[in-house]
């Protein structure tokens, strides 16, 4: 193990010139930060590089030489801008060979997906430095690499996000826990809605600051509330006592901890209540009610969404045996936000008004949220 | 002016350490990286830092050793971890100071809101370096800076996405015009769908490896479609060669240029094919199609998307012109995905088959468009 601190440093290197143009939102970045911090390996840092092979080796030479594991993303494609691969070969002195194995897989992959014949651009992604073992790529042309040399890691994925969180899982995460000691994070969250962060933290006194030993403590604000995440590398049972208190100290602002979320607590809520299946109606918010609803997996005992109409069209009602009305009012003159919700059908909840805070698209998502977290308020 | 090359070098800051840990995705990074590449300053590179006094301070410095505009946001809020204020008066050698102005104006804001009362944790937005000028929030509670010391300007603005794209427009914008000489890049772009990047690379020869004097080509793999971008900072017309080039070669698999979006060209044909009112019906695609039509600006002559229902529930279909019907089959035994189309009501399209490629969320994305563009298709 050549690892100096308590656990891997780390980096992430997203490359392609389409994000930092903004073409593509960078969501993978995301999903190996989160995956990174549950393995216990906390990412140091993160760069975007343009599709530019001297600024590509150069982020590499610079990132290995800091950290003892270097993942990165994108750039592995057939096209004449795909430059990840020599970028890293050039810092790593590799010279780029075609590999007769990836070729043959290349091939085989093309005649039996029955997608149309291989272009000989695919043949770049049969290239591999001497030093990099290939991983598997079942649901795409590119392999990944696996380069440990000199004591530091470096992983290449592609950056197509469905082909590189099932390399992620399949291949990268075993291998992480091989080559390295990984004391893995606790993590537990407590979530609440209708409460601003400022205000929180005047609550909680000095909860976040000082959340015990070996205890770090975050505070988000997301669109379905601000969430308080406490987290350790020590036992489990550590996080306990914060929160207990950070649930004590929140009270009726709080809606969940952990993996709860307001649309299947709502639908809970409304399935304890007799309601078999639900539809929605809504009016300024550009249908983001319903496709968090839709987004939301159905579970035993909770009503089954069925789907909604959009600002206030004549088209009738989907018959269903509730509907979440919800209307999300012009600003006013005050600058003031408010939504008007309420529950028809089978069983009823009267017009509620409530304020709004946020603007643009995040006015219409904070809505939507302030709409399930009342349907779970009225029905609990 | 003290920039050196025929534009501003430029980079970006995201600061916050629940981006690393991808508690957030930064969508920020694409918006500013897509809203200075029209302004002509393309990014030369992006980094996302931890919430660590030390670290945002060295990346300041960093960055203002290389670059003529430093753009960061995030970590201007008023809790403990907010530290942007603080690392960047240290990269500079300058105390922070409390400014009497910000502060009254925190006061009003929160008076005036109807939203509670000041937070003393508030109190560190009014916090400014001597060097900064401040940007007016008018929508939340942190204030942005402008630094314009040594010929490099520095940005900050708030994370939160309405926050930083209004501050953005209306404060940003007109100074970096009086403050750069900016050469507006033109950019057009020609859409494609049902065709792959390879096939795409193979069809069009030399014209994005060299797509004219003064001219920069990519090409864009995006859920609807591959997309081929033309960029100058020379006349417009220099574009019309290349772009009249891609759409000859490619031909039927083009379905738009530029703003063009699946979505608009088949609300506008089902338009002009007499359609007034459009519902969907889905099946195994999570309200992807329904998301993607309800988030489509209604435009004159086009149908009125009015909602829809999800999975196969026994709900009544809405009352509509026309139902557009979409199922996501489950991968077969050959691992091909397919996805069922048609179209009832007063107007008619009889059931087809399509390819959906890709996996996951995306290739319930992907579905979704493949019926959009049918319906295009259907009714030109």
């Amino acid at each position: 193990m050549t690892q100096t601190s308590d656990w891997p440093r780390a980096e992430l290197l997203s490359i392609g010139s389409e994000l930092l143009a903004g073409e593509t939102v960078d969501t993978n970045a995301a999903f190996l930060g989160a995956a990174l911090a549950r393995l216990g390996i906390p990412l140091l840092g993160a760069r975007t590089l343009p599709d530019d092979r001297a600024a590509i080796a150069s982020a590499f030479a610079d990132a290995r030489a800091r950290s003892d594991l270097v993942v990165a993303t994108g750039g592995l494609g057939p096209t004449h801008d795909d430059l990840t691969r020599e970028g890293l070969a050039d810092a790593l002195g590799e010279e780029l060979q075609s590999d007769p194995a990836l070729e043959e897989q290349l091939r085989e992959r093309f005649a039996a997906s029955g997608f149309g014949s291989m272009q000989e651009s695919n043949l770049r992604q049969a290239l591999r430095a001497p030093s990099a073992q290939a991983l598997a790529n079942p649901i795409g042309s590119a392999p990944g690499w696996w380069v440990d040399r000199d004591g530091v890691v470096v992983v290449l994925m592609p950056g197509v996000p469905a082909e590189m969180r099932r390399m992620w899982e399949e291949q990268v995460v075993p291998r992480l826990g091989a080559r390295f000691v990984l004391r893995p994070v606790h993590v537990r969250t407590v979530k609440t809605f209708g409460i601003g962060e400022s205000a929180i933290v005047d609550k909680v006194g000095d909860l976040l600051t000082d959340p015990g030993d070996g205890v770090e403590a975050g505070i988000y604000a997301h669109d379905d509330g601000v969430h308080l995440r406490f987290s350790t590398r020590g036992e489990a049972a550590a996080l306990d006592a914060p929160v207990s208190r950070a649930l004590a100290l929140l009270d009726e602002h709080v809606y969940g901890t952990d993996d709860d979320d307001l649309a299947s607590l709502a639908l809970a809520a409304l399935g304890h209540a007799g309601v078999g299946s639900v539809a929605s109606r809504e009016t300024g918010t550009h249908g983001v009610l319903l496709a968090i609803l839709a987004g939301t997996a159905p579970a035993p005992g909770s009503a089954t969404y069925v789907g909604g109409l959009l600002d206030g069209g004549d088209a009738a009602t989907p018959s269903a045996d509730a509907v979440i009305h919800l209307a999300l009012l012009p600003i006013d003159a005050h600058g003031r936000s408010r939504g008007r919700i309420s529950v028809s059908g089978r069983i009823s909840l009267p017009q509620v008004e409530v304020r709004v805070h946020g603007a643009g698209d995040q006015r219409q998502r904070r809505a939507a949220y302030a709409a399930l977290d009342q349907v779970r308020r009225w029905c609990p």
